[in-house]
This record gives C-alpha cells, sequence and structure tokens, in this order.
C-alpha cells in the first residue's frame, strides 16, 4: 500500500481536493519536491485540476503554474472560470503571463485580459504585443526606474519600504528615466552600498547605458550577452522610453526553448509539445497530421520502384538492398542536418556560405560514399555470390552517399534562408529526394547489367 | 572586394596576425559581435589560430576562449605550447576551465595543470573530480566566504578594496564558514546595505541555509532551483564544508548541453560535437563510426526480406511497399520516442512508470495504426488493382504502428534504466525492430494468401 501511495501520489491529491481540505493539500504539496508536483498535477484528471487551482490562493496556484511547463499551464488555465483565471495570471511573472495568454485562443485571452488589475493587463497587452523572438516577446515588465533627482537615500528607504513586493525582482540594477520615461542611466545595487546616501542617481548613475530595442530579435539578444558580461539589459521602444528588463537567464530560457522545439520538430512531433495527459484524440490527430503528409512522400518515393518492375522481378535480391540503401542514406544526410543547424545556431556559418558547406560535405560524401559502397558491395557480392549486383548495390549507395550528404548539409541553410523551419522540413524534404535518387540509382544501373544479374 | 572582406573577415585577421600586428588584431576582433568572432576564428587554419592566442594578453585569449564552444576551445588550447595554455587556462572561469581541461587527453590536461598558478590548479581539480552532471561539477570555486566574526563594515571594506578582482563573482551572496571552512549562513548582498556597520556577520546572517552537496545529480540541482528562486546556492563537500556554488545560470547551461548532446545523437552525431572547421578524417571517421554500426543492423532487418524471395517475386509489387512499412513505422515510433524523452526530462514521467506508458500509446497506436493502415491498404489496394494485397500492406502498417508507437514510447524508459543513452541508442534499436517485424508481418501475411495476390 504505502509503496502504491508512493508511486502514485495523486490518488492522495485527488482525495484531498474531493474532501476540499485546503489546508491538506497545501501541506502534501510542500512535501513534494519541483519535479514530482508537476508530475503529479498532469496525472490529475480535468475537473480536479480545476478543484485544486480553486482551492488554493491565487498566489499559491501562480506558484504551482509557474512549476510546469507552458503548455500545461495554460491548459490548466483555460479549464478555469475567467475571474479565477485572470486573479491567478495577475501573480505570475510578466514573461510568463504573455507566454501563457499567447497560447490560450485570442477570445478567451481578452477575457482573461479584461478582469486582471489594470497594470497587469497592461503590462501584458504590452509582452503580447511583441513576438517570442524578440527582445520586447521574452523582456520582464517587473524592474525599479527612479527619476534622477532622487538621492540614494531615499531610494535605499523605498527599497527597505517595499522589500516583500520587489523580492521578486532579480535584476540586480536600478535603471534612472527622465519625466517621459526614457532611459537616462543605470545603477548596479552594489552601488548603493558605496554611494553617499544624499548623492543623486543622476550623479552616481553610468550615462549611455546599453540597451535593447524591443523589436531585436532574439539573436541579436543572445550575440549582446555573450559580449556582455551582465545579468540583464533595459529594453526601449522606439521612443527611448524604458518599458522592459531582458534577464541573461530568459535568453538563455528562449534559446533552450528553441531547442526544444528542434528537437520535437525532427522527431515528428508538431504544432506544440504533447503530453501523455494530453486527450488521446488530440495527441493522436497532431501525430496524424505529420504521419500523413509522410505517407503522400512516401507514396512519391515508392513510385520509382513501381516503374521498374521488371529488373526488380529479374533480379528479386535488388529488393533486399532497397530498405537499406533508403535507410543508410537517410541518416549519412541526416548527420549533415545536425552539423549544419547546429552551425547555425552557434551563428558558425551562414545561410549564405552555400558553396563552403558544399564543398565541405561533397569530399567527406566521397570519403564515406566510398566506404559505405564498398562494405555494402562487399555485402551484397558475398550474400548473392554475383559479383555484378556487389557493383550495382556498392555504386548506388556511395553516389547517393554524396548527393545526401551534400543535399543534408545544404537543406538548413537554403530553408533557413527562404524563412521555413529547417528542423521541420529538412528531414522529410531530405529522405523523400534521396530515397528517389537511391531507388533510381540502383534499379537502372541493374537495368543496364540486367543479363549479367541472373 | 568591400563585400568579399564583409563575407570573409578573417583573410583580413590572418593577415593582421601574420603581420604580428597585436593592436590591429585587437581592434578587429572589437569590432566584431561575439557570434561574428566565434565564425572569424574558426576559419583560420591552426597555424593562425595558434599565433593569435599567442599575440594576445593571456587574458584577451581567456576572453576570446570563453565566446566560442567548449569543444573549439579545448582544439584550440591543445595547439598551444603548454605554458601559454596555463597562462589562458588561470585567466578563464572556473567553471569552464575544468570543462576544457575535460576535453583535453589527461595527460596534455595535467601538464598544463602543472604549469598553472597553483590556487587555480586546486580549484581546477577539484572540479575535475566530479563528474560533469553533478553539482560539483558545473560549480563555480569564485565566491565570497568570510568568518562569522567580521563586521559589516570590515566586509564591506574588503569588498570595496577588491572590487577589481571580484568583479566577476556574479552570484550575488555572501557565505560565512567557520575555521574549518564548514558553511555557517549566507547573506544577501544588500543585505549590506541594511544592516548596521558594526554588526557581525554571525548576528546578521541567514543561518543553516539551503545548500547542495557536491554529489547531487543535475537533476536534483534542477529541481532544487526549480523549487527556490535563488540565483545561486552553495556546494558543500561530504564534510560540510564549503567548495563552490552552482548559479541557477550553470544549471540551465548544464540542460541546454544536455539538449544539445540529445539533438546531435539521435542525428547521428556521436563522441562530440562537429565543427567543419575539424579536419577532414576526424569527421569523416566519426560519422562512419555510427554509419559502420547501422549498416549492420540494417542486414539483420533486411535478412527477412531474404527470406521471403519467392512470395517476393510472386507479388513483386510488394517491394514497392516494403520501404514505405519501415519508413512510417521508423516515424510513428520516433514521435513517441520524442515524447517518451520530454517527458522523463521534465520529471513527467518516472523510468519505472512502463505501465502507464504501454497504455496511453497502445491506445493512441491502434488509432494511428488503423488510420495508417487504412490509408496505405487503400493506396495499395488502387495502385496494384488487387484488393488482397491492398489488405496485406494494410493490416502489416496497421499492426506494425501499434508495435513501433508502444517500443518507441517504452524504449527510452528502459534504456535509462539500464543506464544506457536514449538519444544515442532509442532510434536505431526502434527501426531495426520495426523494419524485422515490418517486412514480417508484408511478407509472411503475403504469403498466407500468395494465391490471391498473382
Amino acid at each position: 500500500m504505502e509503496t502504491e501511495e508512493l508511486e502514485n501520489p495523486w490518488h492522495v491529491l485527488a482525495e484531498l481536493i474531493e474532501a476540499k481540505y485546503a489546508d491538506g493539500v497545501r501541506a502534501f504539496l510542500e512535501g513534494l519536491g519541483a519535479l514530482e508536483t508537476a508530475r503529479v498535477i498532469s496525472r490529475l484528471d480535468a475537473e480536479n485540476q480545476t478543484k485544486l487551482l480553486l482551492l488554493l490562493d491565487p498566489g499559491e496556484a501562480a506558484s504551482l503554474l509557474e512549476g510546469v511547463s507552458d503548455t500545461q499551464a495554460a491548459d490548466l488555465i483555460e479549464q478555469l472560470p475567467v475571474k479565477t483565471a485572470a486573479a491567478i495570471l495577475d501573480e505570475i511573472r510578466s514573461d510568463q503571463q504573455a507566454d501563457l495568454l499567447a497560447q490560450i485562443p485570442s477570445q478567451n485571452a481578452e477575457a482573461i485580459l479584461s478582469k486582471m488589475s489594470p497594470e497587469e493587463a497592461v503590462d501584458a497587452r504590452r509582452l503580447l504585443e511583441y513576438p517570442k523572438n524578440t527582445a520586447g516577446g521574452i523582456m520582464l515588465t517587473e524592474y525599479l526606474a527612479y527619476p534622477g533627482g532622487k538621492t540614494i537615500g531615499q531610494v535605499v528607504a523605498d527599497l527597505e519600504s517595499h522589500r516583500g513586493s520587489y523580492a521578486d525582482y532579480t535584476v540586480q540594477y536600478l535603471y534612472v528615466v527622465d519625466s517621459a520615461g526614457k532611459l537616462k542611466g543605470v545603477l548596479r545595487m552594489r552601488d548603493l552600498v558605496f554611494s553617499a546616501s544624499n548623492a543623486t542617481l543622476a550623479e552616481v548613475m553610468i550615462r549611455e547605458p546599453l540597451s535593447l530595442q524591443a523589436t531585436a530579435s532574439t539573436d541579436e539578444v543572445r550575440a549582446f550577452f555573450e559580449g556582455e558580461k551582465l545579468l540583464g539589459a533595459p529594453v526601449v521602444a522606439d521612443d527611448g522610453r524604458l518599458i522592459g528588463v531582458v534577464t541573461r537567464s530568459a535568453v538563455r530560457n528562449a534559446a533552450s526553448e528553441h531547442a526544444t522545439r528542434q528537437f520535437l520538430g525532427i522527431s515528428g512531433i508538431v504544432g506544440g509539445e504533447e503530453f501523455r495527459s494530453m486527450p488521446l484524440m488530440v495527441r493522436s490527430g497532431r501525430r496524424l497530421s505529420w504521419l500523413t503528409i509522410n505517407i503522400v512522400l512516401n507514396i512519391v518515393a515508392a513510385s520509382v520502384i513501381a516503374a521498374y518492375t521488371d529488373t526488380l522481378s529479374a533480379a528479386i535480391m535488388l529488393a533486399v538492398f532497397l530498405p537499406m540503401i533508403s535507410d543508410m542514406s537517410g541518416c549519412s544526410g541526416n548527420q549533415a542536418v545536425a552539423v549544419s543547424m547546429r552551425e547555425l545556431s552557434l551563428g558558425l556559418v551562414r545561410p549564405s556560405e552555400t558553396w563552403r558547406v558544399f564543398g565541405k560535405e561533397a569530399s567527406l560524401g566521397i570519403i564515406n560514399g566510398l566506404v559505405l559502397g564498398a562494405l555494402l558491395g562487399a555485402v551484397a557480392m558475398i550474400w548473392t555470390r554475383n559479383p555484378y549486383l556487389g557493383l550495382v548495390v556498392g555504386v548506388a549507395l556511395a553516389a547517393n552517399t554524396v548527393l545526401a550528404v551534400c543535399l543534408g548539409g545544404l537543406l538548413p541553410l537554403v530553408l533557413k534562408r527562404i524563412k521555413l523551419d529547417p528542423a521541420l522540413v529538412s528531414g522529410p524534404l531530405l529522405t523523400t529526394v534521396t530515397d528517389m535518387c537511391g531507388f533510381f540509382l540502383v534499379l537502372s544501373l541493374a537495368t543496364l547489367m540486367l543479363s549479367k544479374l541472373h
């Protein structure tokens, strides 16, 4: 029994929720680690998830949601009455607020925004204006800004009197703005320690601080943080007004979300993350959307085989090698895709450098093609005791490897230039082309020397 | 000409290096962004890379290396004379120091360590003791620790007098240790602002601070930071001595490196990152090491086809559908692999929860199997004008999809339990099994109803 409780703690939680025993729920959740909490919540059914969030204070519910992934949190928010959703969102950090609202259908999001506290709603709307892949999309709107005329002593007093409400302000800088809200200077928190308390901020601040335009792309933001040893940078609107702060960790978060999308994309999970707690038909439908496109591409590639059934009938052992050529060429090409995507993301190659990549991959393709072609050719020769069949298979794999490696290296660059997502499109496009060429090479070579293959 | 210079700035840099014009090199590098710097350095040949690092001060060279990936930085370090390498490593942050040394063959690393400044070498060795996936492996050894008897005033004076050397200490906490170096308390930097300057640290500090064991896994460390709103946490050895600090950003870094390895692993890039600036034979050899294993697995799978050549000869159109069944089952399985790996990394599923995953994937597999089987069966029926062939293909794909989806969902869990890397092993193992079963299903079903397939 105890083991079962430890393995399936959500049964206990579900009972506590159904008994509406809020303090019990709190005590139970406190005993769980952060990872465990996410797991337990995802195992509750939708009804109990809603009841749980209603049972807790908005602040507590907000902390819970901050611990789970955005996709899951957005699902949970959507199930709630609009008023409760708004109260909880009021308590969530501004960057996650916008991330969650962006994942909720815009009508529902609008309904929630209209019930949120006016200041929080203004901040959230401001963040929603900017695409997720810009500085404005990943900034925080919780920051400390003061007029330059304030003294160090006044600021320290303000910080002291607002200690509680500033506790979430993780950035260790103070910003100085003019009466129009334009960014004029910056101070590090520790500069407060070393300055006379009657000095004004304008006297002590670093003037003309580095800042990011709200429309700067996350690539630019990342480059900025790689060049500067800062924990955070102010974000300004077109007119120079301070509107937020991008932290180094927000940049890392954005990069890791990008990596997750890449990983899921090349694995054929599209249209957002999938969790096994989602409804079966949603999971099935999203996976199928991808697979049905793939089936069409497969039919296109296989039609090459259908054109050569006479050759195949005459040398049936070729049928053994067709799936192998398809799989091996796909693997060679995918290696090159991965290297290109990695070099693109590190900025080591530009989308325009197609000739360089072509040269590098062609030379590697020739070596690997020769090795793999010789290997598979030898296997085919020994297996079928027919040197000509070995020759056909070996030459076809060698040539197709060169093609696959070059194409795999170039595809991410080309797709990036035409603004398609390399993670989603490279794989299927690559395998369709390499399958068609591979099948064509094997079967047309075999047709040429058909008399020797019997 | 100007375009060429903009596109290929490493030509300019190479000329400056060959002229040994250090100030020119500095001015040139300062004009480049961080991403651009990494690209330019990677395009220099090995000789000029070495000359560049020798031309700059160790501190400047260290900044350069901090901007490129660890794999590249380790390659650059290895090319240098031991003494220069040691001088540069002295200037690099402790966590990256250890990461670089870990990538250099241990004999060379030992030689470099022996020429480093004694304190830096002690710190680096301490970090090298701990595996990369533990708190000890990702901690920084730059932290501020004082005895509890010191007063706030003394600490502020010490901070002020060491402003320059403490500038890299990004963590915003002070630690209090006893005479044996054991962790006793912690203060936030801003607590200095609000405390009387004659108060002792022991009076002001937060007692019994949260800390991490050096041997804690990065999963545990991540769970710790998800639960606590801290920028950093002290790391203690078994005996309670403070030995380092893990920052929130180090945890994110570790997670993003893990994601990169996953992405490269499932794409068949093994044994570390590949950059196109590496020697051709190294790149080729590492890709081949993976492909040759794959060729063996392919031969195993294809041997199923070889056992059924009579059936194939009698119904040659089956050869068209074999590669399709192989590819479609592989894709269905890989989707399930990706979902499992994602849920594992988020802690939403435990490696022991095989039954839950099996149930979730089996139900999805049945739906998707029915849909895909019906689709491909219909295509086969129309294409070959033979309803029985459509039936064989459709039933085989349906059954194999169920198998692939269940296997794909379970493999990462099982591999994690037996401590194999799911990113590397799931894909090849999955496709080999699903290929064999898919080929067997099509060809054995076809053999059963061979009379109807002519």
